[in-house]
């Protein structure tokens, strides 16, 4: 894209109502606009990087076999009266009348519509495993909206429902719920640690939340840094393999890692003491396996081998999406902006041409460009008319983590600069050396 | 995808509730569920086409140089009460208020919200043209929803909305979109005829509806026959060049093309008697410029190079996304079911185990899906255990264009069978030359 026709407002003041790092940041270079409190409009870069936490996410679930599906927002209150869960809401549901006077509501999950779907159409445990998700948008009427997309109201979640013949197989689907998001999260770049979670009325101990660290996390946090070693890598797995699937649930959640809600001070005291950490979380994701609640109440029921009709056992299993793009930048900026990590930035790399005008200049930068682009990547080129301070700080603002600087002292040597924005060193190289770098580095992500 | 791992719900009864062709088949062939009415919820097969659209049209507006947003469902009422259409909208406006008793709604459409995005953001004739765009759900209270997606309540649609600092400047991004939405369409397999539409109470002449001719539509259509000649094809346009858009529309639009809404029965009557057809026709798009009635009262203003406060000139530019894929199967099906154009199809080819446990037949079919797959294409292998039949009738109701057939008798010969579900024709050739027939098929597209 060539900044001179692309949309993004960036904006010099640092905006007031924004009262944490990644609101302020996620204002400042035109990635939303608040539309009423707690609802955002996604503008051009803001929507990039949401579409590329999406993509990690879908391709992360097709490789564990899930399938996907997509339910409307608008559903009837009726759905929820069988789950009795339109009067245990409260007010966070939105509520709707439409011209007929059919009480309606905006989802804030989805566990009666899924449940809907899979009695209609599913009858034998030949059927079984299944599981079924989406990432759509969702509405919760928080009291007081705040910080951003990080506790919106009007927000974009994946969520995932598995139906299985037996707690056993519904653990199974647990289990690749887990590794599917240990993968996910680790490609967004970010270290999302698995904590046990509360159950809520349900109970259980089936239930972990996806923590990641910052000082900004609503969350107080307790573990054993050993959990912050672990990495999940490259590694293969297959999802139908159970001992395997267990095998990363072991290995993530053996060692001691909490939230305040359940929290165990005396257990983590068995935690050598200079491994105990507190920290402050930002809750991404959540796994939760709930057993038969829905299907016994809304009639979820398959033929098991002995004919019989049984409820299925179910999990529900949640990314929060547009709320990744808060935390994200929380866990990865510094004071000049965002530093996109690799696996979402919202363009590959940034060129920036220190002498708009300049035939060489222009030219090199063009075929810079043209030649990312052949590539098959996605370069922001700044061919705008400004001083070189301005984009600068325009680059360092949106986060790109690879820019090249063009400018004509460095073209009669042969060179252009590639700049880290993690690290903000900078090498000069040839035009040709620039681009097989940057290349390099997205080819092996 | 293995037919036994997935979830598409066939069934074999056609549901009392459906009317019309495409709501019957989508219903049969599991792509579709109401949650309520003219409300649905996209199962798997359904999603995939709906993406489809979708992918085509984001490339071809990325082609004509326009950016994608993507606005909130919600939206404060008061925006909608600047431009006076809060009153105005009636009863399909679903209405909404908060938990602190706010006034919102569910967006029918966005000019207000996308001009508010506007005037917060631009404030230079430099910045123009600008076209925002986005694919968002959108929902209109419908009275009598029905026809499926066709007539939805909750629907998916393409929005543009065009800046321009003079009508000139309009109207060529008027072209644009003319030009692209022609190309949308032919991509989608349809020909989708641009007809003079009624500007409503705004008027004007320049507006055009895309009608796909098919014997359910809800509009009475005339034409000049000459216009079902008119192809796009594979022309490259410059989109940047004002008189190349320009002849473009003059193509398509010279001849008589009306809905009866503009229809002129004197104007009708000077077409040729032998090329004057009359049809009916589903709407499945319209362009639509209407000069500054929401910047002025709105207050979207930009400086001109005079340094005077002007109002921009805006246009609306909508397709019917959901709504497509109905249009889509009314327009290409025969009695056993849908016939999906290559370009849209949900997997790109089906393979049929004859007898599923054999193992030559096995292999076989492994064979084909794997070197399908590697080759980039998406493969619907029937892999279940039953009679070829009904492994027939389900392939030919959910309309993959091609059907590879493998069965022990022809593998004795080296054969498989390739067949076409438009023509019905099949051929024995060799599977190698089955899976180079296929890629070649969708690599030409």
């Amino acid at each position: 894209m060539r900044l001179s026709r692309y949309f993004m407002p960036v904006l010099k003041e640092t905006p007031a109502e924004a009262q944490i790092v990644s609101h302020r940041f996620m204002l400042r270079a035109g990635m939303i606009k608040q539309t009423a409190a707690g609802i955002y409009s996604w503008l051009p870069l803001g929507l990039k990087v949401l579409r590329n936490i999406e993509n990690i996410v879908h391709e992360e679930q097709a490789k564990a076999g899930h399938i996907p599906i997509l339910m409307s927002t608008l559903q009837p209150a009726d759905l929820w009266r069988e789950s009795g869960r339109y009067d245990d809401y409260g007010e966070e549901m939105l509520r709707v009348q439409d011209r007929h006077g059919r009480d309606m509501l905006y989802g804030p999950t989805n566990e009666e519509a899924v449940t809907d779907i899979f009695r209609s159409h599913v009858n034998s445990y030949k059927d079984l495993p299944l599981t079924l998700y989406q990432i759509q948008w969702k509405f919760r009427d928080e009291i007081r909206p705040r910080f951003g997309v990080m506790r919106g109201r009007e927000f974009l979640m994946k969520d995932g429902y598995t139906f299985d013949l037996s707690k056993e197989d519904a653990l199974h689907a647990y289990n690749r719920h887990l590794v599917s998001y240990l993968r996910s999260y680790e490609r967004m770049g970010l270290k999302a640690i698995p904590m046990r979670a509360d159950g809520g009325p349900i109970g259980g101990d089936y239930t972990h939340e996806f923590l990641v660290l910052a000082d900004t996390g609503e969350s107080e946090v307790f573990y054993d840094s050993e959990v912050t070693d672990l990495s999940f890598g490259d590694r293969e797995v297959d999802f139908d393999n159970v001992a395997e699937c267990e095998a990363v649930l072991q290995e993530f959640t053996s060692r001691y890692a909490r939230t305040d809600e359940t929290h165990d001070e005396d257990l983590f005291n068995s935690v050598p003491e200079e491994r105990r950490r507190t920290a402050r979380g930002i809750e991404v994701g959540q796994i939760f396996y709930f057993g038969t609640k829905y299907s016994e109440s809304m009639g979820a029921t398959v033929v098991n081998a002995d004919q019989k009709q049984v409820p299925v056992h179910m999990g529900s299993h949640g990314i929060g999406v547009s709320r990744l793009l808060g935390a994200i930048i929380e866990a990865s900026h510094d004071d000049k902006g965002i530093i996109w990590p690799e696996g979402v930035t919202p363009f590959h790399v940034g060129i920036v041409n220190l002498k708009q005008g300049d035939d060489e200049a222009d030219a090199a930068c063009e075929a810079l460009y043209k030649a990312f682009q052949k590539a098959g990547l996605d370069p922001l080129y700044d061919d705008r008319k400004e001083r070189a301070g301005g984009k600068f700080a325009t680059m360092d603002l949106i986060g790109l983590p690879w820019r090249i600087t063009v400018g004509p002292r460095g073209l009669k040597n042969g060179v252009v600069e590639l700049t880290s924005r993690k690290t903000g060193e900078s090498e000069e190289v040839t035009p040709e050396e620039a681009i097989a770098r940057v290349i390099a580095i997205y080819a092996a992500l």
